[in-house]
């Protein structure tokens, strides 16, 4: 059996009770390690499961998932991924490989980003589709988010942006040569988000929202240091929110209680204020 | 402190480690029991936390909620929610009651439906805004749901629709005679969901689905009897696929992998394959 098993969001004890059984008496257990992270590291895991933690690259999962599966096929596995399974990330490949092997496959879900960014204060029923936002290059600064982002705030929707991380990456010029050197990890910030942003509004001019559009930075979103910043995208631009990881919500239209909720993220509560007036 | 913890979707041990130390040592823990529900009894949660769980209906969260809080300015009460707290219904009402009276809050998360449903094969990423759907009456057919798919069918996008849960409502007889008889319990099925998405469809005539319009029933998600069931809505809306709880999401545009993985789930899939020729 391969079981996929969410960590949620934080540290090593954000896992399910259904979850810890499982990896405790799992024949192997695998960590994918490159679309998300927790906030502990693989040590503390492998301390409080008890167990040893293979970490899974992506190399592994997408090119060489059967050295993964092999096991499966007569035992238990567990594949731990920091969120939900099917979150951000779904891994379709490796369960439809897991499929065609006859392997039984079964999910413990948990918290992602997608249902827990909700803590902000907006409702889930109101986002529209989630959007990625990579990290530009000089060459390269792709805008399909744009769009998205444009049909979102047509039908007045919040859009969650999720945040670039480049985990084991090589750089150009060790990829062109084979050599495997990998980079230190970067994690997008809000404020690299909203610059981002409005660099791309710069380019499209097509008014999907400005320097004074509302937003909302979230950090280390399911952690004790989780914190919620209300800006427009010039704020957050010049924001510092600190550790990783980010994301940033696009707000769409609101609804009274929301702006209540929201207003004590604000980074200027008079600005919030003109843009949000209330009727008493 | 209060202390919103999310409990998943199914049994006794969806919860996180972290939460139940916490239900484990809080002064009060409160189940909100009229939203959605698990698949174990009160009396299973208070046999696995060691705790007494007392149930807060709609009144008691909405209208009568400082008996709940006034523990929680000087000790931790433990408020347990079904899936996520800030999943399809946030209680924004009684954090912003417990802010001004000045109580911390603390949540955590967990998975809920509208993270979950991603099991079904769909991306999360491209789900549009999410629906409800109420219990029609002969006077009563709310159809706000149909403009909403609208937006979201527009542009391709996949739409969740939450099925209604009636727990411990009048019938209108013993509300006007203010008599406390409560009705059994009731939930939607997806059969019942899909043939109120026809009749709409049959008045509103504006073609934004059909009765071969493709959805997905989910059952019992999250559990050891989980299912999923790939069919037209015309299909759907005679189909049985057992005790709750139930949720739909019609399909939107879709990738390759996602009608590999959804094509083990049909009904038919003779009919299945002619909706997604390959090229193959």
């Amino acid at each position: 059996m391969l079981y996929c098993i969410g960590l949620g969001l934080s540290d090593e004890k954000d896992i399910t009770l259904k979850g810890l059984e499982i990896v405790r008496r799992a024949e192997k257990v695998y960590l994918e390690a490159y679309t998300s992270i927790l906030m502990v590291s693989r040590e503390k895991l492998e301390e409080f499961y008890g167990r040893e933690v293979i970490i899974a690259d992506r190399e592994l999962v997408e090119s060489d998932s059967d050295v993964i599966l092999k096991d499966a096929i007569s035992a238990d596995v567990a594949f731990l991924v920091v969120g939900d399974p099917f979150g951000a990330t779904t891994h379709l490949d490796l369960l439809l490989r897991a499929r065609s092997l006859h392997i039984p496959i079964k999910t413990i879900h948990n918290a992602s980003i997608m249902n827990a960014v909700g803590a902000c204060g907006l409702q889930l029923y109101n986002f529209g589709q989630t959007v990625s936002m990579v990290f530009f290059t000089d060459t390269w600064k792709p805008s399909s988010f744009y769009d998205k982002i444009k049909e979102n705030a047509k039908i007045g929707l919040h859009t969650l942006v999720l945040l670039d991380i480049k985990v084991k990456e090589q750089s150009e010029e060790n990829l062109a040569r084979g050599r495997k050197i990998y980079e230190p990890p970067r994690y997008m910030t809000v404020a690299q988000c909203a610059s981002q942003m409005l660099t791309i509004e710069e380019v499209r001019q097509e008014g999907v929202y400005s320097k004074d559009s509302l937003a909302i930075g979230v950090a280390r979103l399911g952690s004790d240091e989780q914190t919620f910043t209300v800006g427009t995208l010039e704020e957050l631009a010049m924001a510092d929110l600190g550790p990783p990881l980010h994301s940033l919500v696009l707000v769409g239209n609101v609804h009274d209680m929301e702006v209540d909720f929201i207003r004590e993220f604000a980074i200027d509560r008079t600005k919030f204020d003109a843009a949000f007036p209330r009727n008493s």
